[in-house]
């Protein structure tokens, strides 16, 4: 299932994509009207508190509003929804990985990447959605970098996770890019600050279920700025898996339902190139990872 | 106005101290049975986005009670209550400043502090009461350390904001224990893991207004463990003040109301001792700041 956050009349809801259609199922509105479920959460966040079963019960709302006398009535077309991250506000600060692609912490610091888990997080405040116009913070930084970065969204709440069960905790992934003020971060040394910036994590389109992406380390990462290729890495080249990572990090935080991790970077940043080429306003970032979709971003 | 948030029937709530008594006035109660405003917040996160309009409305909810026929009927005896960080849980991580304190940082680089800010957060999982027993983690770090800070709370939200209204922008203020395990610190280099265990942001136990600490930067800070005077400090030695921090990290992080800023701590941490004096399952933690309370947490 691809799922997606909107807002429509000023109301922030989530609902399953309506399959081969460019349309999300209104799955508070078929539960609203149809009364599906002896209880339904109104935030995608609350549903996930439920695990996996929230999956189970989208399932059986679109599946009674398919057949409902109208059941075109429940979709909405995209061009008539405003998108939101899939996660629209988080109820942690995102958690990330720093330099968890070898080539990648080479291009950073001419050095390999070290053995122990680089962790540090973005403020929610930073969360922007697909397709969205944003700012370059040209009047504090002109370094402004992406990275395209696989995500996990946890769906379940967890500590000391054996690896066994990782996946158990998984609810699903998405596209995240990390963009990074680089001065910033070397003024500032730890990287909140610099990875912080308002609009500097967009995420999207979809957060599609775990149960169509069952291996998470053979996809592929493709940036393109402005159309010219500059990442293209696999998640097969992970230091730490998806696996590791929720085993490590849960062995001394809290991993909560809504919580998300971005796994790290592939090489290819505008840091790592000769000369470096930061974001400018006028440009587009599209990030694809296999089997989720496109993040496309704007910059002004 | 000395505010406190606890837990009372499975419920959380928040009020201000009843004046000379070890009680809470039970605002919500009164809001309920008496209906003196048009609306009321049921969460203290929800009422600060009313800024500091919302201690006005807690002002006039006691002024009702004290009217009415049975007063001590909403007063709860703090012994009757759970008490709970004054911000249960945060919305964003707790921000939180290292190296504010020139003779703090030499106690652990042996290095001045740096000029530039140095800004990681700490997971709200990680939030604890005043009086809750905390695990010293033995699983992960034999060298868990305790630090004892001013904390800020924001009460409006704001970006960009100048020196000059930097404090229309606190709502009060409290005490925190950013507890930190220095072996994971020093392993994993950003310190987002190694200040984010269960229990290592004890708060509390009430947050005072702005109104009633009108210098923030003239407070002393005092930690003792288990009576042993450990941090002895003041504000004044800041090296960033209160204002300099509202205005620095809001060039570049978005601030909003219940968002948490701890600080940075004095000389004196356990890693500064010779040799170092970590802490360990008996211990008692006390951290008194003037005008705030002692803020004390037990370890096992």
């Amino acid at each position: 299932m691809k799922i997606l956050s909107f807002r429509n009349n000023n109301v922030i809801s989530f609902g399953p994509k309506v399959k081969r259609q460019e349309a999300v199922w209104d799955v508070l509105a078929i539960q609203q009207e149809l009364n599906v479920l002896p209880s339904f959460s109104n935030t995608i966040v609350e549903g996930m508190t439920d695990g996996f079963e929230f999956v189970e019960q989208m399932r059986k709302l679109v599946e009674a509003a398919e057949k409902s006398e109208n059941p075109a009535s429940f979709q909405l077309a995209f061009t008539a929804i405003e998108w939101l991250a899939p996660i629209p506000r988080t109820t942690k600060n995102i958690i990330c990985i720093g330099k968890n692609y070898e080539a990648h912490a080479q291009e950073m610091t001419n050095e390999s990447a070290p053995e122990d888990l680089v962790v540090f997080t973005k403020a929610p405040t930073s969360i922007a959605a697909d397709e969205e116009t944003l700012s370059v913070h040209a009047d504090v930084t002109q370094s402004l970098d992406y990275e395209g970065e696989l995500a996990v969204v946890i769906g379940k709440k967890g500590k000391n996770i054996p690896a066994a069960l990782a996946f158990d905790y998984v609810f699903g992934y998405t596209i995240a890019n990390d963009i990074s003020a680089r001065n910033l971060q070397d003024k500032h040394k730890q990287f909140f600050l610099a990875k912080s910036l308002d609009g500097a994590c967009p995420m999207g389109p979809f957060l599609v279920t775990k149960d169509e992406l069952p291996n998470p380390q053979n996809l592929t990462v493709v940036t393109k700025v402005n159309d010219e290729i500059r990442q293209n890495g696999t998640t097969s080249d992970m230091i730490h898996t998806v696996e590791d990572l929720i085993v490590e990090i849960s062995k001394l935080v809290t991993l909560e339902p809504g919580d998300v991790i971005l796994t790290g970077t592939p090489a290819g940043v505008g840091k790592g190139m000769t000369p470096p080429q930061y974001l400018k306003a006028g440009d587009t970032v599209k990030i694809s990872i296999e089997g989720i979709g496109t993040l496309v971003n704007y910059f002004k």
